[in-house]
């Protein structure tokens, strides 16, 4: 390990633990809600986890010089939106997956309709946190407003659940790498997308700042996919915390299946160039971490 | 039907009808979404409903003077809010419904696969709608803002969905009328309560002109539950297009349950006229509308 990737480790471990810190205030213990949905809600809140799109927030932000305190209630939000999504694509009618992380999944806990809720109550909160960028951190009302409309744009219909329902649909088999394609985007790339611009926008980035995230996130949510689909093949139970080869289990296809896996290897290597390259060619003042970040998840090996 | 009650229908289906034009248009066809997904939430958004909840949005921005063009995007909000909760409140894990208004339920047509993907794009949506409040029709951003954490907190875990999952794990049996209040007030008032308030707030109201829409709200909504309880076991299966005494059935318990239906109808009227009460001590200038939408629902037989 180099001083580099050795000094990224230790950024990245650092940033998840005040992310960490920051999920477990996110519900006040004074709130008035059934105990049952709120342990349902932490429960899968609080169950590991990487924490990078929130990492990735704070990044963004640092780049550009903006504010760690108003960020975190964004970084916040997409991993309170990202834990939504595993828990409904761990109900019966979609994964139907008993394990995550190595734990039970939500609704093997606390049954279908509380998981069903949590995950709806988890989606509304990230709203909820993220006005509060705004109003306990000053961030301004416009940035604020369009971080809303781009979460609400890239974790919807035209996005993450829209890749969610391609998956779904295309679970007989799909036909074409396009459609394999669209699914990853969709259900990976545009939550790091929102991330990475979220954290711009509170740091005040311009247009053309923002258009540089947007390619950076687009190349690096495809490369961790493909990454992951590989692991998936080759990682160890252990590690993944779920049946190696699970997805292969459910006919569903990955990156390898189409392209074989020393060119989906090489995919990686080449989005993650064209990632970087859209930061270095921009007028981002700091992007020596998100650089780094790119160079750490090529390579994970969980 | 005298002169003012009339007037008050003619308002109400004026209003409904300028709403449905809105809801055809909320999923623009030029979205690049899944063909299964886009039809699943358009079959709920476009099944029917009173529409009531957009009305008393559009109703509260009148009474203040505020736009109706900025106050649309927010009644379109709580509209989407209100048919995913019914889509989900559907889903077999919940309250296992086949039908609603007469139809299918969601499931039922597209799997509940889709169903719970289309209430979450729904919500996600919901979200969309209101910053386009500020981006399309100049509504003050600090106010788009306070309306997009009202509805997080008034749909969250604290609002609506806490009043679903206090139902459903209710179901047993509940022992106390306090907590079919509690369930009364978050699965019905709540989103009455954030209707009234965004309206006023598109229209620019003081915080004691919104106190007075949350006083109006939270006693309507509570008047329009117990109502629609003894609708339910006096109403007849056509006019509300699922069998009657369904929730009996499935053991839920009632206002007329607790403390009879004579009583029952007796607290409607006197929440409807706590409700006129709190809008005729206000400095809302122009409420007549408000007021006769109460009349209005404590009137109605289906």
């Amino acid at each position: 390990m180099n001083n580099t990737s050795s000094n990224i480790h230790i950024y990245i471990a650092a940033h998840a633990e005040q992310v960490e810190t920051a999920l477990r205030q996110t519900l006040p213990a004074a709130w008035d809600v059934p105990s049952s949905l709120r342990e349902s809600m932490d429960y899968s809140l609080m169950a590991g986890g990487k924490r990078l799109r929130p990492i990735m927030v704070l990044a963004a932000a640092e780049a550009l010089g903006g504010s760690l305190e108003a960020a975190m209630p964004i970084a916040i939000a997409i991993e309170l939106v990202h834990t939504y999504s595993l828990v409904h694509d761990d109900l019966p009618a979609m994964d139907n997956d008993d394990y995550r992380r190595g734990k039970l999944t939500n609704h093997k806990v606390y049954g279908e309709a509380m998981a069903i809720l949590a995950g709806d109550a988890l989606l509304t909160h990230a709203f909820y946190s993220i006005t509060q960028a705004h109003k306990k951190h000053g961030a301004q009302a416009d940035r604020v407003l369009a971080i809303t409309e781009e979460l609400a744009v890239l974790a919807g219909a035209r996005g993450m659940v829209g890749g969610q329902a391609a998956d779904m649909l295309g679970e007989q088999g799909l036909t074409k790498l396009e459609e394999l394609t669209y699914i990853h985007t969709h259900k990976t790339s545009d939550l790091i997308v929102f991330s990475l611009r979220a954290g711009g926008h509170i740091a005040g980035a311009t247009d053309e700042q923002l258009e540089a995230l947007s390619k950076f996130g687009h190349a690096l949510g495809l490369a961790f996919q493909i990454q992951d689909d590989i692991l998936d093949i080759i990682g160890d139970e252990k590690k993944l915390g779920k049946p190696v080869k699970s997805d292969e289990k459910q006919m569903k296809v990955t990156f390898p299946y189409f392209i074989g896996m020393e060119a989906s290897e090489q995919r990686v290597h080449e989005l993650t160039q064209q990632a970087k390259d859209a930061l270095n060619h921009s007028t981002i003042a700091n992007p020596d971490r998100l650089l780094q970040i790119a160079d750490y998840l090529m390579k994970r090996d969980h």
